[in-house]
């Protein structure tokens, strides 16, 4: 059991880039994220499932395998353009499910609330949490209430957990592309991230942008229908799609290369990301899956995905090659190529 | 999708007490967090199996029947007397699991840190969790690790989420009292609450005061192994003793009466009470139960729990009636009688 005394003897298996205290980009989703996760939660709780880092856990209960996955939401402002933190809630946790393959059944919701949140407040977001489950056809079967005082807190956090039955004869995982893979992304990049940004900081882009936070189980579950030799599947929130395909290239020891014109990003968000330096491949997506699938599959996954209404702009966007293994590069417009690391921190953080 | 003009007409389904915002005691498990349950998140997330308010809710997947449930933990300060944050959030969640007659098996984290946590505090917690885990038999198999803002958060939140098999022939459920029933604890009361404030206000009682923080599957097992005819189980941490005897009470539409001088507390929680004019029926555990049973099966039951370290001192301390139903009486000292109600709040905020 710990007390103070070991507090003061504790040290770290592993240096975690020397810093002492905790960062805001050790949530952001890259490298100071991955740090804690290999050098301490990992080690910390030694398990074959936890060490798979997929979306989801995979877990056998009684004969079934299930998809088991947890996520606290602490994005800020609570309300933004196409949706709220309950929304984001809900589906964040039905869409780590659905890129495990599963079918997500049941969440858990735990909020933390800080004193002097308006009622009514909460009243929208739990409703819209209400409507989120329903259209993801899903039921919310547990729930925890703890309020913190004034100054400690955001409002609210929620965190979500979800468990669902993965089919026979599915497995995705993030260490199963192979050289000779087709890269899929299910549609425009960015839109979460800068919809978040823009109430935040008050700007306006001239067009108005909304967040594309959406279930996406229901375009999984196409997807597997049309092929269930899918290899991995991601949703490319915090970090962006950098970040899922610098994951997948880690964890299946590949090299990724996608072609930079090829990646559909909206005028609005390539204005926004132009304006702030920043790049719309680490820009946060809450409705939108990138595919690694064999590319004998690929037609038919895609064609899948394009008769869905949130794949309806799905387009392959580049290779899994044998070259440059754990790295990622883009093709870039003028004919270069150039490596897309993982970002230290984040370039947004609390973007959900 | 809820958006800032719905926020203004919200209106709450039924009146929470007339409380614009929230307060301190929505988080308390007294009068107030049953309205919000009541009258806002069953109606909202309308399922019956939300509905039935047990620690964890059973659902059926692929045949088996899991126990689910969630809890966050927001106790202050970080490490107590007897435990820490991340032991108690391990525990929590096994035990509710166990109150449901299921043996816990894979568990979630969510962990909210906040912006300068010392990173050797955060080894201390997760180390203390994965020894709690190991204790518990159960494997922690996703996480996930969000920062907020330096002044947003208190060092670190943990949310965890934990799923069980369920053996055939259990049914335990807080609306399965009957009259003629007996009610069982497991031993001493109050100890985690009294180790908690003693730490938080620098007070000292004379003998140290440890909190009971313990996993309770094991004990569990070994009842339900005595008697599958269990009807009741729960554990009593935020509002004591005397909330899950009200929660039995209303969810059986039974009366529950018990003798104030059978509870075993002990001394030195005995006189912090007193000088702090608090009840130890309200005051937090985190490693004891109250069982219900039915009165054949009391002996046996009560011989198993004695059995095992955890219920070495576990006792009759009343029964279930016809009378009052959804009322919970004590007999006192004097042989008089009074009501033993839910609390408005709590007594004790940030407990768990």
């Amino acid at each position: 059991m710990a007390n103070q005394l070991s507090l003061e003897n504790w040290t770290c298996p592993l240096p975690l880039r020397n810093y002492p205290t905790i960062v805001m980009g050790h949530g952001g989703g890259g490298k100071l994220s991955n740090e804690l996760v290999e050098n301490l939660f990992v080690p910390a709780f030694s398990n074959d499932t936890l060490a798979t880092l997929g979306d989801a856990a995979v877990v056998e209960m009684n004969g079934s395998r299930l998809a088991y996955t947890t996520d606290s939401f602490v994005v800020r402002p609570l309300f933004f353009p196409g949706g709220d933190i309950g929304h984001l809630a809900v589906n964040g946790t039905v869409n780590d499910l659905a890129m495990m393959g599963a079918q997500p059944r049941y969440l858990t919701t735990g909020f933390i609330l800080e004193e002097g949140l308006p009622l009514a407040q909460l009243g929208v977001i739990v409703e819209s949490m209400a409507a989120a489950a329903q259209l993801a056809g899903v039921a919310i079967v547990a729930g925890d209430t703890k309020v913190v005082d004034k100054g400690h807190g955001d409002g609210i956090y929620i965190n979500t957990s979800g468990i669902g039955l993965v089919a026979p004869g599915v497995t995705l995982a993030p260490d199963r592309a192979r050289p000779g893979d087709v890269v899929i992304l299910s549609g425009e990049l960015g839109l979460h991230g800068i919809a978040v940004l823009s109430v935040r900081e008050g700007l306006e882009f001239g067009a108005p942008i909304e967040s594309d936070c959406a279930p996406l189980n229901g375009l999984v579950a196409a997807m597997l229908a049309a092929s269930p030799d899918i290899r991995v599947l991601r949703d490319p929130t915090r970090g962006g799609l950098a970040s899922s395909l610098n994951e997948i290239a880690k964890a299946s020891k590949v090299g990724i290369a996608y072609q930079e014109k090829l990646l559909p990003v909206p005028a609005a968000v390539a204005a926004a990301c132009d304006m702030l330096g920043m790049d719309p491949v680490y820009v946060a997506n809450e409705g939108k899956l990138v595919a690694i699938v064999p590319e004998a599959a690929a037609d038919i996954v895609l064609a899948a995905m394009r008769g869905h209404p949130l794949g309806a702009n799905a387009v392959i966007i580049g290779k899994v090659v044998e070259q440059h293994p754990g790295v990622v590069v883009a093709r870039t417009g003028i004919g270069g190529t150039r490596i897309v690391d993982l970002l230290i921190g984040e370039q947004l953080p609390r973007i959900c």
